[in-house]
């Protein structure tokens, strides 16, 4: 790995201070950079600690930053919100990490325009509920929304809970101002659904996991937000009768749903009583929380009423509706807490999220039982069924140690990636590459292919600074 | 300009003789090449012959085809349907045009992924009629569809009709096969909704004009085709009043149309004219055509009663109401044939396709006004008007002298594309770059910014062969 190698001295850190303040350089101390040393993802083996985290508050401190970095050879690894799950924030090879925690602003809400103008370091819940003040929302909904980082959204290209229905974050970024990593500002697009002037950058851009560039400000799409929402809550004997169900209500009804998730029993279970909470599990192998959104109550009747009785002609036991705030809350609590539920269960796990054709995803629950089976480990599973994103997350058993535990997980891994690939699947649907899925890209991507994003990334980076070590590494 | 300059040998005739047949290269009657000399933009400075048209029918070919041309730096211009508007498919540094009509296969209509699998020749209203015979349709829909092919709508990222609600061509391209500028076949995605594998290649390689690679084969998302379409026709006293509508009602009713388009009195009568049509349009000095779509009798009425209450609220004449297929038609027939009408009536135009916020509308009328008073020349105006995507059409003065004409385009353009830069806009919402716009790119972004672009082409086209001269020259 050609990552730079050249570590911060005192003088650096000094230069460091000048331009961002004395009191938003992090160094030296262990404990004060250990938060900066991991994001969500558990195992310690991807967790790494800079030599220093800076927290910087405008494009030009950002700039001078990148500008010192890139004259010097010192890693930079940008950081939102630090709920990512591939290790995309962790500073593999030392040097800053570049918290954007303090620029924080939402700078506009432009209701005739429907977007707002913000900074990257803006929680994703706070811009939607600026929105919703207004009646508008943000329908690039993450799960993780309560901390992640609109830049984070915007550099994992994130997915999330609408995204049948709304599409993923992308789709909703207008316009990005970006420092590059020689530390020059660029901008690209504005308050524009329209614009083919010049190459497509912030199609690039997204999702590039902070290896292009940092950005700094942030037009966001708005929609008008829906009045009414439903929830539908099928439950089925097993998951493959659920999973089966799923590309039927996509084509079946004339319908899209803002999301159909699914939810194995071992998800629910573990999910409920981590939170406290009560859901029918007991009754069934698998669900299906399948949501509507629009603005006539007849209406949405009538799309529920024939969502649900499509489930019971698919083999769905039951079908619950939940048509209030509170009830809909209280089930998405539970799915939106599975993976921080097994992570009280056991950090030794790998929470996947290959992404398959919808009509491909009842063939990728034998696989899971057979490697389940072979392996001796459970491996529940959860996720967007709807978009074929499925949260495939084998545990490690308790019964196993953690030798045989790290030996069997890339063979467990390299099957479940291969699996995905023959049916015409990729490795990762929203959760990024960062560095803990980098090992196994070739499983998506032939060398023709990584060719060229590699010489995008060097076209960009020519020093290889800016979040090094991350989805591929550089000869 | 660096482009290419070496010429086509008759050995390398012979050369790609081999690769695709020698019925399937045009080389050396002029008259046999004219028709690839141009596109639909009509001034004469803007056309070039190539010294052959190659005409393969795979991927491999094209791939064989590219590496002679890298090996030999010969330029390489990838043609369509040839209805572009920006000179894209122009082979203004000579060399071969590399057209994708025979690859006009439709490979496959996937229902239950709700996809299709095309090659790039497909005509777009081919992939649209296909995919209605399975209640399902493509939609992104340009234009000018009974002509274009889909592998450019994907290189132009092509807008068009439905935007407002549906987005331009790039939110429905799932996968690319595309052969790289040095001739390797790579693949970027699949029947996948989402995919954060590596970069987002598809992202950039859409509306890239044809300067990134050649388009092989492309995976097109598919929707359910609404059952129900409804269009209203809105007539206005004046062009201001029209356009001062289209903001309210886009957030106004808590409605999506799926078009908000806009014709001036001037654009309505010559498109009228040329097909012998009759439109209301002599009452009016604008109107809007706003079209409406979804499944429920009941709730499309509802929503078309709001948004006709909301044109009478904001100073419309009268409302007509379309609900049948030919009416609807006979209107975006109208719609549709403006641009084919001015060129009827005069070549020596310029159809521009700037975008602005769409709040921002309604301020750049009284700039055209003003255009058109100071240069004392008409300038008909129409377009997408709720995508803030206007056709601004520059038409020379019979009394003035193409000398005059020529002398004052330039100087009209720096002033609208200024006007647009001013209000937030770009000078290009849909038709792209091509060697039309590339002296004005500077008009939307900064040199850091078009700094990139240019490296991210010599990163994939290091002997800068395909398409040159289109969007920047290169140093």
């Amino acid at each position: 790995m050609s990552a730079p190698c050249q570590r911060l001295t005192p003088a650096l850190l000094d230069e460091l201070r000048q331009i961002v303040g004395p009191r938003f350089v992090i160094a030296g101390d262990p404990e004060q950079l250990q938060p900066y040393s991991h994001d969500e993802v558990a195992e310690e083996e991807y967790h790494a600690l800079p030599e220093a985290v800076v927290r910087p508050q405008s494009a030009d401190e950002i700039a001078r930053i990148l500008k010192l970095a890139n004259r010097e050879r010192i890693p930079v690894t940008p950081r939102g919100g630090g709920s990512g799950l591939s290790g995309g924030a962790v500073p593999v090879c030392g040097g800053i990490v570049l918290s954007l925690d303090r620029m924080n602003r939402i700078l506009e809400i432009d209701v005739e325009n429907l977007c707002a103008v913000v900074e990257p370091g803006v929680i994703t819940n706070d811009l939607d509920a600026a929105a919703r003040e207004r009646g508008l929302f943000f329908a690039g909904y993450p799960m993780s929304l309560q901390s992640c980082f609109i830049g984070g959204n915007v550099a994992e290209n994130a997915g999330g809970g609408k995204a049948v229905k709304y599409g993923v974050t992308g789709r909703y970024i207008l316009g990005l101002q970006v420092v590059t990593p020689e530390g020059e500002i660029a901008e690209f697009g504005g308050k524009l659904v329209k614009n083919v002037t010049g190459y497509d950058m912030i199609g690039l851009l997204v999702g590039s996991e902070g290896t292009l560039g940092v950005f700094t400000k942030i037009v966001v799409k708005l929609l008008p937000r829906p009045t009414r929402v439903v929830d539908l809550l099928a439950l089925f004997p097993d998951p493959e009768t659920a999973i089966r169900a799923v590309p039927a209500i996509m084509t079946g009804a004339r319908i899209i749903p803002t999301a159909i998730e699914f939810m194995d029993r071992l998800s629910a279970h573990t999910a409920c009583r981590y939170l406290n909470e009560q859901l029918p599990y007991e009754q069934a192998g698998a669900m299906l929380l399948i949501e509507l959104d629009g603005n006539d109550a007849a209406q949405l009747e009538v799309q529920y009423q024939a969502v649900g009785e499509l489930c019971m002609e698919k083999g769905a036991i039951e079908v619950y509706v939940a048509d209030n705030a509170t009830t809909q809350e209280r089930i998405w609590s539970v799915r939106r807490n599975i993976a921080e539920a097994f992570m009280v269960v056991s950090p030794h796990q790998s929470l996947e999220d290959i992404t398959v054709p919808v009509a491909a995803i009842p063939a990728i629950m034998p696989v899971l039982e057979d490697l389940s089976r072979r392996y001796d480990i459970s491996i529940p599973c959860y996720g967007h069924a709807g978009d074929g994103n499925l949260h495939v997350t084998p545990v490690k058993n308790p019964a196993h140690t953690l030798e045989q535990w790290h030996a069997m997980l890339p063979r467990i891994l390299a099957e479940l990636y291969r699996a995905a690939h023959d049916l015409g699947g990729v490795i990762s649907g929203e959760h990024g590459i960062g560095h803990k899925r980098k090992a196994y890209l070739h499983y998506s991507l032939d060398p023709a292919s990584v060719d060229l994003m590699k010489r995008v990334k060097r076209a960009l980076d020519p020093n290889n600074i800016l979040n090094p070590g991350k989805i591929f590494d550089l000869p």
